[in-house]
């Protein structure tokens, strides 16, 4: 990342059963949604493998900085996906933001 | 990430105050060793900076595939550190592994 970068993850674990359709859906949806928002780079969805965490997925993504971050958190695409889809399939999460040490 | 390759993370939170020269000594001495492991590829000291998450750090690392993880758990360097370092220093810590969906 470069100074002063971002990345943003979500760990979480669905509603759905690991596999289905639903499931897919949702991150594929969630993939397309919020990767299609300007200020987002690097997104990334991923299987969370660790048997020592107890999250299914994580959904990754780097802003160039604060303001590229706040831009996200206001911009309607996402408020959307989070009311519409996020408080409504996912069971529980964990949000962790890095920064370049 | 290549399909097939495991983001390792250590999300951590130290003994040592957040800014002292203690912690300071154990990222770069943690980013040294274990960095130069050859299997370790894009490690990264990484700092937590979300209110919504109880670490202050992680180490993120690459792995091109299980046996390449495996061969970084049984390295003597990985394993030493872990002892003499990590088992003493760090108060508390979360593991996560990542693959591509």
């Amino acid at each position: 990342m470069t100074n002063g970068a971002i990345r943003h993850m979500a760990l979480f674990t669905l509603k759905h059963n690991s596999g289905s359709a639903e499931a897919a859906a949702f991150l594929k949806d969630g993939e397309e949604i919020l990767s299609f928002i300007p200020v987002v780079a690097n997104f990334e969805v991923l299987l969370q493998i660790s048997v020592k965490c107890d999250f299914d997925y994580s959904f990754s993504m780097e802003f160039e900085n604060q303001e590229a971050y706040d831009a996200y958190n206001a911009h309607p695409d996402h408020q959307r996906f989070v009311r519409e889809r996020w408080e409504t399939e996912v069971l529980r999460f964990q949000e962790i933001d890095l920064m370049e040490s």
